[in-house]
């Protein structure tokens, strides 16, 4: 207990909130950490909601939006898990591999019951805002999880137009989900890049 | 601008923020709600979050999303609205109804800014918080605003089964999206709660 608060930064004055937070409902349904998941979830995105409105004022809710997901996103968080090696920690009965990022909003619930907003903010700002994100890279990687639960299957990229000589290409893609009217578009120096674009695409046009 | 502060038994420092919370971006595109509204919906839903973990302390993360969906989606936001007169006070240009959802969001963002979230929280349980919400009465109205966004259609719903005599029928309902795995069921003495059920059933798998 002792290492994971000095792994995390915050010691608690209530050690069961820590517990319950690191225990998965594998080992315990009645004391899991599913209920300040839930709470830990809405305090992420308030705390770094605002902390981008206020940074960059001058941006639109598009901006906002987009970078907001960069950071609270289940693959970002789930690397944040992994980082700080929290997994060594999770009580849990199961052969399945699981999703750090769910003990990582469940840790920030935690943290909020036991020490409020201040401090909150406090681990938001060191471990999750300190890092600069591209809110691009992550694209690819919330669109996997959302059509998979949409559809059940990946997402399909096609190159629709690739033009220019080899030093200078230039790629259009479209990327579809099996069953949903909407598309995405996007072009770029790299496959990589229209396909990042083309994900940002369709994900505002069905998240919005 | 007094009246509507009247209104919203909110007193602004700065009236600048009311006005931009209340103008459409149809009149004017660089100070219009929409940045408001971002925080809005996030503060809102931190509000309606930690309010109903804190009064259900023996309630699962399940009913807790359940109920908040009942208390920030659009459809009960939109009523709100109605019901506040907000549409007087909006600077519009354009001939499309508009959303209410957005501006009450957006008013809830620029109380934040102005007044700390205290005054927020002082909004939400007086407007929003105080009415007592049935959280099955929404779930219809949620899914036809869902399933507009993912197929373009409207859900789709078929009586499987239907029993008992005329007083003491039982109906069997499922509900499909056109092109989403996922389908709902649900089961309920009249349609309508049948309906309801599949709904809430359908929308678990896809946002879950």
């Amino acid at each position: 207990m002792q290492e994971i608060e000095k792994i995390i930064d915050y010691e608690f004055k209530n050690k069961k909130l820590l517990e319950i937070a690191l225990t998965h409902s594998s080992f315990s349904t009645q004391n899991s950490n599913e209920r300040f998941e839930f709470i830990g979830d809405l305090i992420l995105n308030f705390i770094v909601g605002i902390s981008i409105f206020k940074k960059f004022p001058d941006k639109d809710e598009g901006f906002y939006t987009n970078l907001k997901s960069g950071y609270v996103n289940q693959h970002y968080l789930n690397s944040l898990g992994e980082k700080l090696e929290i997994a060594k920690y999770i009580k849990y009965k199961g052969t399945k591999p699981i999703d750090l990022s769910d003990f990582v909003e469940s840790i920030i619930g935690a943290i909020y019951l036991d020490g409020g907003l201040k401090k909150t903010e406090r681990f938001v700002k060191k471990f999750i805002l300190s890092n600069k994100i591209e809110p691009l890279i992550d694209y690819k990687g919330e669109l996997i999880t959302i059509s998979r639960k949409l559809s059940g299957k990946l997402p399909l990229y096609e190159i629709i137009d690739e033009k220019g000589p080899a030093h200078k290409k230039n790629y259009k893609v479209i990327v579809k989900i099996e069953g949903i009217a909407s598309k995405g578009e996007g072009e770029g120096k790299s496959k990589k890049e229209a396909e990042i674009k083309a994900a940002k695409d369709i994900l505002t046009k069905i998240l919005d």
